[in-house]
C-alpha cells in the first residue's frame, strides 16, 4: 500500500475505533438495563400464585426496563445516523462523545431508582424526585446529542466531508432538541399540576415531530 | 480514494456496524447468564461436604446457563448467518434488529428466574409461571427472528444482492419457526398436562427440523 | 467493486466477526473478574484500621482475580494467535469456538467460589471441592484450545491457507495440552497427598513447557 | 487479492483486534462504574424527603462515578492517539497492554471502595486507606501507560513506521508521567499532613503540564 493510502486507512480506523467504542458502551449500558430486574425472592411458601404476584410487582420494573431500552435503542440510531456522515475527527469531538456517553452509561441506574419507586407508590404518592433524576439524565443526553450535531456540521472542523445537506441537518438539529424539551416539560407539570399527568407527556413527542418536520419542509421549499 | 468508493465503504461501514452491536449484545448477554450464578454462602460449618451439597442445589442454575447459553449461542450463528446475506440497511432493519435483541437482552433475568424455581422444587410442585416466562422470551425472540428473515429477503427493500436461493431462504425461515412453535407447545403441556412432560418437549426441536428440512428438499426436487 | 471481490470481503468479514465476538467475550469476562470482589462492609465502627483488616481478607480474592485474569488473558493471546491463521470458517468451527467460550465465561464464577473459600480457609482446612470445580474449568478450557488447534489445521476443511508451518503448529497443539494436563495433576495431588502442595504445581506449566518445546525443536532437527 | 496484499491486510487485522479488545475492556470498566452506585433502598415511610436525603447521601458515589469516568475517558483517549502510530504489534506488545488494562479492570472496584469510604466520613475521620488503594490504582494505570509509550516507541521494535515525531513523544512521555507522579504526591501529603488537602491536589495535573509541555517546546526550538 502507498504511504498515502496508509495514512487514509489509519485514519478512518482511528475514526471507527471511536464509534465502536461508543456501540459497546451502548450495548453494555441497554444490557445491564435488566440487572435491575432482580429475580423475585418468594419468603412465604413458594407457589405459582406467589411467583404471579412477585411478577405483578416487577411490572413497573418491566416497564421501566422496556422505556429506557427503547430510549438507548433510539439514540444509538441517531447516533449511527450522524456518524454516518462523519469523515474525520479530532480530540474535541472524541471528549464530547465521551460527555454524551456519560448520560449513556448513567441511564440503567435512574431506570433502576425511577422504576424502583414508580409503579403503585407512583400513583399513590405522586414522587416526584426519581422522575427528577430520570427526567435530568435524559434532558443531559439529548442536550449533548444536539451539541454534537452542531459540532460536527460545523464548516470550520472540517469533520463531515461532503458536508451534510442542510435540510437534514436542521431537522436533524431540531429533532434533537424536541426530545430533552418535551423532557423538560414534565418537570414543571409533576410540580406545578400532577405526576400522573407528567407521566404521559412524553406521548407528545411524535406529534411535536411531525408538526416542526412539516414546518421546516414548508418554509425549505419557500 | 474516489468519493464513490468512498462511500461505498461507508455504507458497507454503517452495515458492520450495527452487526458489531448486536455482537457485543449477545456477547453480553451471554457473559451475564453466569452471573446468575452466585457464589454459594455457607451458613454452617465450612466444609467440604457443605461446598459439595451447596454445588448440588446449584444444578440445576448450571443447567439452565448451559441451556441458555446454547440457545443464545444459536440465535448468534443464525443472526451470523442471515447478515452473511445482507449487503444494504435501512431504518427499519435497525429496529427489527433492536427488537430481536430485547428478546436476547431479556434472557438472563427469565433464565435466572426459571432456574432459581426450576430443579427440586419444579419437580416437586410443578411450577408453571417460571416456565412461562423463559417459554415467551424464547418465543418471542424466534418470532422476531423470522420476521427479520422475511423481511431482508422482500425484495421491495433490496437489502440482499445477490437475492438469497429460494430454497435456502425457504429453510431458513421454516427453521425459524420451529423453534418458537416448539417452545409455545410446552404451555399447553404444561397446563393441561405436566409441567414435567413439558420440560422435555424442546428434545423434539431437531426432530422436526429433520422432518421439515427433508419435505422442504423433496418438494423442491419435484 | 466487482462482484468476487465483493464475496471476498464478506466472507472475511463474516470470519472477523466470529473473532470480534469472542473477543467481547473475553473482554467480559477478564472484567466480570472483577465483580467477584465487593466492596468491604464495616460493621463495626469505620476507621483506617477497619479498612486495613478488611482489604487483608479480600487478598485471595485479590490473588484470584490477578491469576485468573493472566490465565484469561493467555488464552486470549492464544486464540489471537490461532486466528492468525485462519482464513476461512465453517458452522462447526462456530461452534466449537462458542464451547470454548462457554468455559471462559464461566470462569469469574470459578474463581469467585476458588477464591472465597481459599485464603485462610483453604490452608486450614484444605477444601478440595472449590479447587476441584477451579481445575475442571480450566481443563475443559484447555482441551477445547486443543480441539481448536486440531480442527482448524486439519487439511480436509481448509480453514487455514497458507497451512501452518508443521513445527509451528506441533508445539501449538504441545503447549495447549499442557495446561490443561498440568492442571488436571492438581487434582491427584490434592485428594491423595495435600490441598497446599496442589496449589503450587502450575508453577510447572512454564518449566514443562520449555522441555517440551526444546525436545520438539530438537526431533524437528533431526 | 494477492498473497502478499492479504498478508498486510491480516497483520492489519491482528493488529485491530488488540485495539478493539482493549476498547470493549474500557467500554465495560467504564460502564460498570454505575454498578456500584446502587439503587437506594428506604427503610423508613417512601416519601419525596427521605428519597432526595438518600440522593445526598449517594453525593460522594456520583462524585466519585464522575472522576472515574473522566479519568478512564482520559486513558482511553491516549490510549486511541498512541495506538494511532502504532503499525505492527509482538507478543510483548499484546502483554504490556494487558497488564495495562489489568489497572483499567480494577478501576470500578478502587473506585467504588474510595467513594464508598470517602465523602462526609472522608471529611470527618480523615480515612487513608481507601484513599491509597484508589491512588496506587491510578499510578499503576499511569506508569504501564509510560511503559508502553517507551516500547513502541524504541526502533529496535520497528512496531511504529513512520517512527513518532520525536518532540510529540517526547510530550507524550512526560504528560504520561505526569498523572502517576501527581497522584502519588497525594500520599506524603495524606499520610503527613491531612487527607482533605491531598484530595485536591489532582487540580495540580493541568497546571503542571502546561508548564512542562511549554518548557519541553521551548528547549526544543533552541
Amino acid at each position: 500500500m502507498s504511504n498515502h493510502l496508509y495514512n487514509e486507512s489509519k485514519k478512518e480506523f482511528q475514526l471507527e475505533r471511536m464509534i465502536l467504542f461508543s456501540d459497546a458502551v451502548f450495548a453494555i449500558a441497554i444490557t445491564l438495563l435488566v440487572i435491575e430486574i432482580k429475580v423475585p425472592e418468594i419468603h412465604e411458601e413458594i407457589s405459582d400464585k406467589a411467583l404471579s404476584l412477585s411478577l405483578v410487582h416487577l411490572v413497573p420494573k418491566f416497564l421501566g426496563f422496556l422505556i429506557s431500552f427503547l430510549l438507548i435503542g433510539l439514540y444509538w440510531t441517531v447516533h449511527h445516523r450522524m456518524f454516518g456522515y462523519v469523515t474525520d475527527y479530532n480530540n474535541r469531538l472524541l471528549w464530547l462523545n465521551l460527555f454524551f456517553l456519560f448520560f449513556i452509561v448513567l441511564m440503567p441506574f435512574s431506570t433502576g431508582f425511577y422504576s424502583e419507586y414508580a409503579g403503585p407508590d407512583l400513583f399513590r404518592k405522586q414522587l416526584k424526585v426519581p422522575m427528577t433524576f430520570y427526567v435530568l439524565n435524559f434532558f443531559g443526553a439529548g442536550i449533548m446529542n444536539y451539541v454534537m450535531w452542531k459540532y460536527i456540521s460545523n464548516p470550520k472542523y472540517k469533520l463531515t466531508s461532503p458536508p451534510i445537506d442542510p435540510l437534514i441537518l436542521k431537522q436533524a438539529k431540531a429533532r434533537s432538541l424536541i426530545v430533552p424539551i418535551v423532557f423538560l416539560l414534565m418537570l414543571p407539570v409533576a410540580y406545578l399540576v400532577n405526576v400522573i399527568v407528567a407521566v404521559y407527556i412524553p406521548i407528545l413527542i411524535p406529534v411535536v415531530m411531525r408538526i416542526v418536520t412539516k414546518r421546516i419542509n414548508k418554509n425549505h421549499k419557500r
